[in-house]
């Protein structure tokens, strides 16, 4: 992505998913939310399960509505995780952002992260999976975004944002490497600038997750 | 709670839940949990839904398990945290730390709040309510703990450990005014030595969560 080309906040914004995730979130910041996404065209809002018929009514199919379940720490148990996320869409969600159980994949419990991967699946709604890099070696990163592509994830997702460390370049071309073309790679957590997320488009991201998008469009408008 | 008493470590170790809620925690860390629980006789573990059969399994009812309903953020729709708490229980919960819906509280949607610790209330198993006293004023948490113990909590509890500040001793005195003697108070967020485990329980909690149950039993043993 040229970081001259004239269209670029407009392309920029198309990749974002404009997220308020914190737990003291209140109502009049979620429709500040929807407002500036619906003014900005970003791809999506991503907003905590609470909020999503609240979000769909007020996006009305103009932007897309994502949650995220199991969040931010993938520990549920397996059944509540499909159940949060047919809940989720019976609201109005279109894109599902999940956390794997990164406990259980840790402790080499593949079984579990793959049997809550293929209960989402089947549900139909485009997914991204979040393997929470923080945790996650280069070796787990790679096994872990192939567990995702193979349930049939949109995105692989790299980060929920409550961990020690967000998204890196490096973990996006990882990631990248894995999952292109089968999957996109959703780079999230940390980016608060333009030059981060030009940084992150660039190692092969096609969708942010970031709270800092009006200042990251402003930043790209006064260029 | 005199400081000199000599079975002052035995009588902390039974008000302390012993937790590991870090997304991160292998099952061996789970299981030396579940060890050290039982052999300081802590009041209960405290850990993530997907740990709770195998914790029900080792301490084999020697020591309460405790699970996280809609943790940390609280903000999960409605009918999933009743589900995920009846769950909990099937898979062998004793106690349930339910989160709030602070968004929805912060919002002025009590009735949210309500019908959800209504919910887990007629499930019939002890369960202590998270008011996350670091997003609310005196007065909001104030009107928080009414409805925790309105709906029947056993506990009214500080903080999850997730958000920007944790228990402090005038939240816990705060908490006790209102609660007792109807409900107790579980100071928890932030304790990591035994001074200030012994100050949330002067001013009036019987319950602590910690990480730090080791070092803090260790201190009070060399006292």
């Amino acid at each position: 992505m040229s970081e001259n080309e004239p269209n670029l906040p407009a392309r920029v914004a198309a990749a974002i998913d404009h997220t308020l995730l914190t737990a003291n979130a209140e109502r009049s910041a979620i429709e500040q939310l929807c407002h500036e996404a619906l003014d900005a065209r970003f791809a999506a809002v991503c907003v905590n399960p609470t909020w999503v018929t609240y979000c769909r009514d007020l996006l009305d199919k103009k932007v897309a509505v994502a949650t995220v379940i199991g969040f931010p720490l993938g520990a549920t148990d397996q059944a509540s995780k499909a159940d949060e996320a047919r809940r989720a869409i019976t609201n109005g969600a279109d894109e599902l952002d999940v956390v794997i159980n990164i406990g259980r994949f840790i402790s080499g419990d593949i079984d579990v992260v793959v049997a809550e991967l293929d209960a989402i699946a089947t549900l139909g709604t485009p997914f991204k999976v979040i393997i929470e890099c923080a945790y996650l070696d280069d070796d787990q990163k790679r096994a872990a975004a192939r567990a995702a592509i193979a349930a049939g994830a949109a995105f692989v997702k790299t980060s929920t944002g409550f961990a020690p460390s967000g998204a890196t370049v490096a973990d996006v071309a990882l990631l990248h490497e894995i999952a292109h073309p089968a999957a996109a790679v959703k780079a999230s957590g940390g980016i608060r600038d333009a030059a981060t997320a030009l940084a992150m488009l660039d190692a092969g991201a096609t969708r942010l997750g970031t709270s800092a998008s009006m200042t990251i469009l402003d930043e790209l408008t006064e260029r």
